[in-house]
């Protein structure tokens, strides 16, 4: 942990158990990394595990989708980080998932989904990006915002509308975001990820017939977001998608 | 207009000078048709034209964004038109149009999208497809559900940010409705209009070096949309798009 | 049949008991046809029961892998047709589909794919774009060219490699076509047929659970390549999918 | 170079100046490397670079597109290495690029594209996915076989016609082949490279306004792909698009 840097911080907006949490340990080893979630239970033992392995990190509570909650956020970081320049933004928020029948659904889902996806991702994009552009110059990698997407994101399957529609959105800000910042030097990506997360929540899943690895390794995910990071700026990856090798598509 | 339907009416959200006024001018050779819009201005020329031509028409004022204001509007339909049953509903309400760096938006921005897309849509199709799923058995074309798209809703461009979330999420939904009620005889299609098309307000814009046909003529995707409704089930199109000949793209 | 026009003819190359023979009925009502196949069972019965729907045929043995092959058929269909222009053209020639593990195929599959796709298709434009250029002024409908895709046309499954190659090979070469001669005036189009064809040879096929219309029909194909042939040209469309409204997507 | 594999090779198809050259060195520095291309001035110096940073690299003059030129040198290659199992194999090769009006091509532009991209790369995954399956078990990363794709892999562009072609059947064979030997434990992987490549030969090509970097690395390419050779399995990228940051896309 030699390496960690003195002049650089990430930021992770939606952690939990699964990607977010692994991403986050994964920054961890390079930069103080900021945890966002709703609730500190979120990211409590995150903060735990990453001084553990000798970083530094930070939880704050926020709600991605109320703009006065992430200023609020922003403004403790600020105090936290008052001298660095922030090196990577990743958004992992989700929500919004229902699965009915859409004539069963009311408005109130879809405006869920939509607060939880392209609200919250164009809040967040909105405090992050001026930070990126300030690190240009600067930092050894070229300042990254990192978008988790899903098989929703470009597909909308029956009775995944909402959700779909939330993801969709995040995809198109995201593709949007890439053609605008990208030229100034951020690099904007977006992973779909198309499989069923390993984390507690799913132990219980048969999925892909049980088959060893067929449910999708965070940390693997978080290699993946790492690099990204790393990639030269003559060479930036606007989508991948990762999915177990098992996995039908 | 001997043929025109005593049992099946069309209803189009979204009128005004282009498409909406085109399609509800289309589908009012066949049946008696409901034009919806926010102001009656949007809409009382159109009803007017449709009389002209032998046709019968009704607009009512309704915020496709606001479900009470829809339910009030689906009330005043069932009046006019208490037995008939419904044989095309036509989604061409847009909104959110920005066209700013994303830097200088704010949320209610990407809210508005929200409302005039992904939200509007969704309450329109919630209001329409109990009432298509009843025609199924009856009416001659498979009830129809179509929904008007653009470039945006395939392509992220940069400072399209908010607009193109608005409408990646319509077309998820026009996707995962397509899923959900095909299945059951219902026909959800979804049309990208990638071009500029031939209106009043369009009329100075100098578009593919003014080359004749340049911009789209209404009239010309009213056809599609009549076509689409007519489609047999066995041979249902979902998506396509529509461009001038000397579009770039 | 009193419309049948006396200054344009239509060809349709690939002709048997399906999409082709559909599509040669449908254009036969507008104008004189003829038939590419690489035998004469295949286009004799079309043939007679265009005859008999009073409209005007002939059916011409061709290879359309084999430029010289389709020198002598285009001078053959000179000499049927000396005055008249081309207004449509279509391709619906395939071939190639084996259904092996990859590691049984030879190289004569993937070679053999390419020559009835890629080759085909390069060939027969080569041969109908100059003609369908001749047609741009004085053609009621835009002088149009359309291809039939499959699945495979957007999807490499496991096992269809080869003729996916050459599905994928032929939507290149029709967006590339569309965009140098769309804007020149001619309608270059592809239609992704995604589904079983109802056809004598899959009769006893049990798609999507037996349920009535479950298998495409070719009339409904037809239909949608007719429309494609009259859109007006500032509305052209490029690509549709066509498939049962039980099919799953 | 202490950690160079007693126990694996990689193979790189299509070397010269540029990716092919870059993924080679870049391998090397965990395998000894076989080099094919057609020409041994295109691999010779190549060598000797892999040579000068302490790899152990091979060349072998080869035709991909011809199965008898193929076999030889993979019996060329079995005398080189009879006791290592293959870690991961890269496929480079590309050719049939024209760009001319297409009523001025020749049916030798298509069957030219079609040996250099379709049936050369069908031919190298016969030889190469019988030995990538039998290191399934023992290689520390999942056996690799990595796909060079191009803009016109999934775009059509005017002119472009046979090039596109090509590209997009390497491309539908490499989804179908994922989807075969994906679950089996190899990993294929396809890259879009979208943009112009930073070598000799663009020297003086003057691209996205002369601006730093806006060419691509070839060693930035070599990095994805040894990533995408590391992912766990759990977690494989089918596809990624590789551009500049300052690219129109």
């Amino acid at each position: 942990m030699a390496s960690l840097s003195k002049t650089l911080y990430a930021i992770v907006a939606g952690v939990g158990s699964g990607t977010g949490r692994s991403v986050a340990l994964r920054f961890a080893k390079a930069y103080p990394v900021v945890l966002l979630a709703r609730h500190n239970d979120s990211y409590d033992s995150i903060v735990s595990d990453i001084q553990k392995q000798g970083g530094q990190a930070v939880g704050i509570s926020a709600d991605t989708s109320d703009p006065e909650s992430l200023n609020a956020a922003f403004e403790a970081i600020k105090k936290e980080h008052p001298d660095k320049k922030l090196a990577a933004a990743i958004f992992n928020v989700s929500g919004g998932l229902t699965f009915k029948s859409f004539l069963e659904l009311k408005v109130e889902d879809i405006d869920a989904s939509h607060a939880a996806n392209g609200r919250s991702f164009f809040n967040f994009a909105q405090k992050v990006l001026p930070q990126l552009l300030e690190s240009v110059d600067d930092a050894p990698n070229p300042p990254t915002l990192l978008v988790t997407g899903a098989t929703a994101s470009v597909r909308g399957s029956a009775r995944f509308g909402p959700f779909a529609a939330g993801k969709f959105a995040v995809r198109a800000l995201s593709q949007s975001l890439a053609r605008e910042f990208g030229p100034q030097g951020v690099h904007v990506a977006h992973a779909i990820i198309d499989g069923v997360i390993d984390i507690p929540r799913t132990k219980g899943y048969n999925v892909n017939d049980g088959k060893p690895d067929g449910k999708i390794a965070p940390d693997a995910i978080a290699e993946s977001y790492w690099y990204l990071h790393t990639q030269h700026r003559s060479a930036f990856t606007q989508e991948l998608d990762i999915r177990p090798y098992v996995e039908k598509f």
